[in-house]
């Protein structure tokens, strides 16, 4: 098999993992619902993950890419603008909510879930480098839980107001 | 029964809802794990809440009122320290990651978080009452957004660094 054709079967896995963490919870979704809906062989999805925790990591690793190119209003509004729209249609922020929760009781998860905290905002930080190393770490901090609490907003329905939220953000990214 | 003794009872079974789902989350705690959890008979549970929602919706109102007195640096950095010790000892973070994600999936739930959420926004106006009513609004759902975010990072495991999660609050505030 190419890779492209292994990669693009990955893919499959972790879309339907996905759609059921996002619709039922991490905790009501078990290894056999993701298989039927994959429309993969229970042997084929064990070859690429061995349970929802690897599945887990992979989503989070996929996640801390999507951030905005640089801390300006139109890429950090371009950057809410898709989340918002990820959120809606495909149950983006649904799905760190459950992550997040299923991190609050499972050591792993958690391990997983804070790696790739680590990551954002060492991403995030790495967009000022002109700044204090202390100074753009603080600030990625900040910037990292304003999106974090703007996606729980989004999570329960809240309709977040765009305007409002770049401005939060731009503030965040001058501390 | 007196009512002080009625109040210590819808207490008593608030504590063991909020240990359970904090410990388990949501979707792995049942009435019956409840009930067992304390101390009462089931009769007497039921003579309080109706169910896991109602109790979600009593745990969200007490929730509601957890805030700073009033947006000033000593005020914010000790409802802060609240917030963290609270989740060491009581896994409060913990406690609002479960809530959250099952709102995620319960429009009922999801109501329920909006309205605490809301009641929480007020408040928060409220306690800048010199400023014009949107501008107020529009601090108060960054400054709701920012505490959201630091308490998914505490319900993670990440030791939150007061000092600056504070300034960030601070500079919130007067978004």
């Amino acid at each position: 098999m190419s890779q492209s054709h292994l990669d693009a079967r990955r893919e499959q896995i972790l879309d339907a993992a996905r759609d059921l963490f996002a619709a039922r919870g991490f905790a009501h979704t078990s290894m056999p619902d993701i298989v039927e809906k994959s429309g993969l062989s229970v042997g084929a999805i064990y070859r690429y993950f061995t349970g929802k925790d690897e599945i887990v990591r992979a989503i989070c690793e996929q996640g801390a890419q999507s951030l905005p190119g640089e801390l300006t209003a139109p890429a950090i509004r371009a950057f809410l603008e898709e989340v918002q729209t990820l959120s809606k249609q495909r149950g983006h922020a649904q799905l760190v909510a459950q992550i997040y929760a299923e991190a609050a009781v499972s050591p792993d998860v958690a391990g997983i879930v804070r790696t790739q905290l680590d990551e954002v905002r060492a991403r995030l930080a790495a967009l000022v480098p002109e700044r204090d190393a202390a100074d753009a770490r603080r600030m990625a901090v900040a910037f990292a839980a304003l999106c974090q609490g703007y996606s729980l907003q989004m999570a329960v329905g809240v309709d977040v107001d765009v305007d409002a939220a770049t401005a939060a953000l731009l503030a965040a990214s001058r501390l």
